[in-house]
């Protein structure tokens, strides 16, 4: 990037601004739960909005129904030669409990101090946002005359198979050269950061009965089984008392490679930032890895949900009839989702007590984990433009987190995938009160208009 | 009992049927939950209802305030003298949950095949109509000249305080000879049982914390400590891969004696029996024992709720900040609550994981245990009532259940209680579609108007 252009780009961001700001709130008010069924209307309103957007950005833009949500897709020819760019995002949101623990109501968003805060701030609308925005400038301005195509899906955050569906019945629209994401992070350092690496997940909801029905404490206890005992006891057998997945096979993954280790170096992650970040200790673990090759090089396992018995208000003296348990896996590129799902069904059957009947309700892979190779030319021209734009070093980062469909669409597209986004720890996405900072959108503005530019000026480096 | 009158009795209640239903259903259709604070104008209109009901009896009736719930209570001074008899029962019920599982209304009770549906159909409005409608006989036809007392809490489901503060109050008006319940059940082959023996109860509410706050289980999976994980390793703690508590010092209690195990054979709760009863076969438990006698001789602990994460619809990738765990112990006469509480607490304390932390939000006591001696006169004179109204023969019954207030009740009335009932395993109490037969409030009803007109006739039989 050239610096008059950089500053070119930062005054037109900021002459852009409060219509940006609008849009992104306009965008935010949706309450796009993909997880929660009575939100199918507000998801489907969303994608609508999205393809007025992209159509008055000049794409040729429509909302594909598919069995789940609709996706949204457009295409912009383009004036010259040049590599297709291919940018996926997705318009969905996570849910919003607690809702007591919000500060301000999570689909009413809230510009203060310089972040907005609302369900979806940061992802992946925030991101989005700037994205777009930037897409929009360089279009306007003629700067950006190479083919491209929009994705932007609704089903990211609840592992549906909406754009799954679309990539099995024509591969052919998706086809590019490289697939920009920006649904990913800086480091914890505010180094801009190039992610190498995604995992992979797999996710299983299973129910342990006891009887079957709520029985009496007083009548039955001492003599019935007690389905939430039977969960506890199984959860209990997952794990290792310092945190290692106690199921077998789960680690049978290659190490990363020693220059993978050294690059993973940068990311700098001490028990101390951790507790600082987390606001707890780090697990024991795996002592031969670093906190940062854990989560990026290493498959783990969490229950992400568990209830059994009387949880309102108030004293109900029963034995719990049943248990839910809803658990999920990272899992690295070399692992094989079908797969690590049967260890984990077979470990979950080997382990119920006697007394209790295991029922898989739901075994599902949320997609494969994704590695960029290190010597890729596009990652190179990423590197690049993020090394003018900030004065600290670029890191490379292998991610725990998982953008389900983003290894899929890589290899459907043909295209070298480039994640580059620039979320925070402090963001608190998933959680009550995400935000996201106008100047995180600065940043991810300008890496976007310098990164097509330079696309642009001097065509794909092809490999 | 003479003949005579068994046969009167149970033309009365022919007459009287149609009414008592009636009543019976209006008092029903008070969604009296103890446990909800937002059902506190019905259960207080609950009381009211019933203190309009004794007065209608001829008592005279008020409802007295307490911290909690209201404490209806009546008294009848009676022509002659004799044994004052002390009814007591709970006008409160259970909760609902989970209401899908209902197929009628709770508190809409539905008469079909001669049983009534609804919450508390049984337990314990059912139970209280079918004695106070027997006394209001006895009183019309002049049969009951003794002094007679009624108190009818408000928090027995919910183990409140309000009438134990009455008792610490002002223990005079509870003075009495016997203390008569109808809180209990029958054997399962429908033998008629008095019950010489009931648990009492702890309870404990305890959150169990990792982050505090809900982490992406992406970005922190396989280095965050998980508070469902936690919780499980501290629910599967407590016991034992039998089902025998792991709690320390927890069975440190006096083995029943060789008269007690004796007449508790006649319970007859065979494994089969038990599958039967409640779908599941019994925990090997403690195998010294028979299953009647861990029911009825033995303290009990179990999870009555535990919920951790995301446990609605869908999927949400998190690991769960905090979990949230109920339980409850069962104890018998010979352990005291309150040291019962902190054995508990200190193997919650020694067990919880080091990258946890636990916080006791709740401690309480639901009363202590309950014994009747067996040479007690009055449970001679209940029996025979009993042997003259079944051909089956009568059985003695240590039940596993509380009522929590009845022991101190009796202590501070001075009172031998005497705790016989008519309920019955399907009837479901406690769980959805609670019911109970036109049958058994006929035998309630004729067991309640033998015995008071029994003690009546012959004074009370002062051991």
């Amino acid at each position: 990037m050239h610096v008059e252009s950089y500053k070119s780009y930062r005054q037109a961001f900021e002459a852009g601004r409060d219509r940006m700001v609008e849009d992104w709130k306009t965008l935010l008010r949706f309450a796009s739960i993909s997880a929660d069924p009575a939100r199918k209307d507000a998801c489907v309103a969303c994608a609508q909005w999205l393809v007025e957007y992209a159509r008055a950005m000049g794409f040729e833009a429509e909302r594909i129904e598919t069995s789940g949500l609709p996706v949204v897709y457009g295409e912009r020819k383009g004036a010259a030669a040049g590599p297709t760019v291919l940018y996926y995002a997705h318009y969905d949101v996570q849910p919003v409990e607690p809702l007591d623990l919000w500060r301000s109501a999570p689909f009413e968003p809230v510009l203060k101090d310089g972040r907005l805060y609302a369900r979806g701030a940061q992802d992946n609308k925030g991101q989005m946002m700037y994205a777009l925005a930037a897409m929009r400038t360089l279009i306007q301005r003629g700067e950006c005359n190479g083919p491209m195509k929009i994705v932007l899906e609704g089903e990211e955050e609840s592992s549906g198979s909406g754009l799954g569906e679309l990539l099995e019945q024509g591969p052919e629209r998706f086809q590019a050269d490289v697939l920009l994401v920006t649904d990913t992070g800086m480091d914890n350092a505010g180094h801009p950061a190039v992610t190498m690496g995604l995992r992979g997940a797999v996710q299983m909801e299973a129910a342990v009965r006891g009887a079957g029905k709520d029985l009496h404490s007083g009548i039955h206890g001492g003599v019935a089984p007690n389905a939430a005992h039977a969960a506890a006891q199984l959860v209990a057998s997952l794990h290792h008392a310092d945190g290692r997945v106690a199921v077998e096979d789960f680690y049978n993954v290659a190490d990363p490679s020693q220059e993978e280790r050294r690059l993973a170096a940068g990311m700098r992650l001490s028990a101390a930032d951790y507790a600082s970040i987390a606001g707890v200790a780090p697990l024991p673990g795996e002592t031969r890895f670093t906190l940062a090759e854990r989560i990026g090089f290493r498959p783990c396992l969490d229950v992400n949900g568990l209830v059994s018995g009387h949880t309102g208000p108030g004293v109900k003296t029963i034995i719990p009839g049943e248990a839910l348990l809803k658990l999920s896996a990272r899992i690295v590129p070399d692992q094989d989702p079908e797969q690590v799902l049967d260890l984990l069904e077979r470990h979950l059957r080997r382990h119920t007590p006697s007394y209790a009947r295991l029922t898989i309700l739901r075994k599902k892979s949320m997609g494969p984990g994704l590695r960029v190779p290190l010597d890729s030319p596009v990652v190179a021209t990423a590197r690049g433009v993020l090394d003018r734009l900030s004065d600290k070093p670029t890191v490379f980062r292998w991610e725990g987190a998982s953008i389900p469909i983003v290894a899929e669409l890589a290899r459907v597209a043909g295209a070298t995938p480039l994640l580059v986004g620039f979320g925070l720890e402090k963001d608190n996405i998933h959680a009550p009160n995400e935000s996201f900072s106008l100047d995180s959108m600065r940043m991810g503005y300008l890496y976007t208009t310098g990164l097509l530019s330079e696309l642009n000026r001097n065509g794909w480096p092809h490999a």
